[in-house]
């Protein structure tokens, strides 16, 4: 655990993901926390609830930042990485939060003066905004970088260490490879979510127990975040949906002959 | 709330939705009990652990209890719920918690001498057996019944209050009913699950955030214990499958056309 508290890390964003980073990193003393919002009020609710030490709605401060985080949401990550890297010191390390690497990570490829880390840190919760943030939501998560080939190992180094010492688990990938699988694991339970929930009988969730609660989740997401998350991983996403249709149509045979064992994958 | 401690509740089966059940009416002062189980260490680890006020192997023990629950596996139900009704008072409540009841209430219809209010606690985890067990497991979750058009008002009635009493939701239904409705919100969700475990890339679960391991927990439930409730609830099942099947399908073809918000029914 490296405790370097006289960093400053600017957080962009102060919504679940850039506000329990936030609170995080100053739970575990990683640094000190400057967080921008273009809410007023997110910013002061950020300082209420321990998110930043500082908050700042113009961004010309990330010039103070030695390590920028980006954490906007999926259709603003650009241009705000674009604004954030113009204002940015040419040592610092920026990173943003994107959901889906590939097409974000080309645009930024050529991102001026900063080194650029594209990340991918894997909580979350159903909730939204400052107020379901939590320090302990990222805890033993996988914390997804996809760097590019001209990005300096010390940039990346500073990032996997940021991530162990935020207690999750640092994993590189190219960010085709985390569309991939950021679609089997997340973009697909998602939509299984939402179909479980809305095909269901509405008498349904007066009898529901732990296992629907649990499958449906996911389902109350803002779909408004999923669309452009969808939108942007849709080949992915497609690909995942099918590989699980036929699992489910061979799953559905089996229970047809009988063959329970078989639909169950015993043997 | 009514605190009967100088009733007697028999629980047949010290598993995890008996064990559970034992030590919730212990914790709440509901009731004294009387854990029989087949096999000597789990009775013995069902008094460590608090599931029961004394333990008994032979059955012949429930002539005592006020109320029987049978809590024993699915396959195993109709047979113990028989013998130990041979061996009740005849004002004796005896209930038994099978995850199919259909099949079951129609082969117990005729249980002679005690009084039959079939049931189903819809709680559980996907652990099995006394360890797995939790006084805390049962609480704000439905309690099914689908009593017979001869079962006794008094004797649903008493049942609806142990449910409540428990810290549950009493809910009542026809047993083809708790069928059709298990099949949506246990069953599907259940192959969903084990599904989205079996066909995802094996490196999916490096980068798994919160929405898989949700979306996949239920899947590592005991195997054998899912074969004989699909079995046995074969059509319900595939009829929830088939349902689902057509909203993924439709899903895809949104998603094929690009029409996102669509997709996850926005409009």
């Amino acid at each position: 655990m490296t405790m370097t508290t006289g960093r400053l890390i600017g957080i962009v964003g102060l919504g679940l993901v850039g506000g329990s980073l936030g609170m995080r990193i100053r739970e575990l003393g990683l640094g000190r926390v400057l967080g921008f919002d273009t809410d007023f009020a997110v910013t002061q609710r950020a300082l209420e609830r321990g998110a930043a030490d500082e908050t700042a709605m113009e961004l010309n401060r990330v010039a103070e930042a030695d390590v920028i985080i980006v954490a906007v949401p999926l259709e603003q990550t650009v241009a705000v990485a674009r604004e954030a890297a113009g204002f940015a010191r040419e040592d610092a390390v920026l990173t943003e939060v994107a959901s889906v690497k590939a097409p974000i990570v080309a645009q930024l490829a050529s991102l001026p003066r900063v080194r650029y880390v594209p990340g991918h840190p894997m909580f979350g919760t159903e909730g939204r905004g400052i107020e379901s943030a939590g320090a302990h939501l990222p805890a033993g998560y996988p914390y997804v970088f996809t760097p590019l080939a001209s990005t300096p190992h010390d940039a990346v180094n500073a990032m996997l260490r940021l991530a162990q010492d935020l207690g999750m688990h640092p994993v590189l990938l190219s960010p085709d490879e985390h569309d991939r699988l950021a679609a089997e694991v997340s973009h697909l339970p998602y939509l299984l979510a939402l179909l479980l929930a809305h095909t269901s009988d509405p008498q349904a969730k007066d009898v529901a127990g732990p296992a629907f609660r649990d499958a449906t989740r996911v389902a109350t997401t803002p779909p408004d975040l999923m669309v452009e998350i969808l939108r942007l991983n849709r080949v992915h996403v497609l690909a995942a949906v099918d590989r699980f249709s036929q699992g489910l149509a061979q799953m559905r045979e089996s229970l047809v002959r009988g063959h329970i064992k078989q639909a169950v994958r015993l043997r």
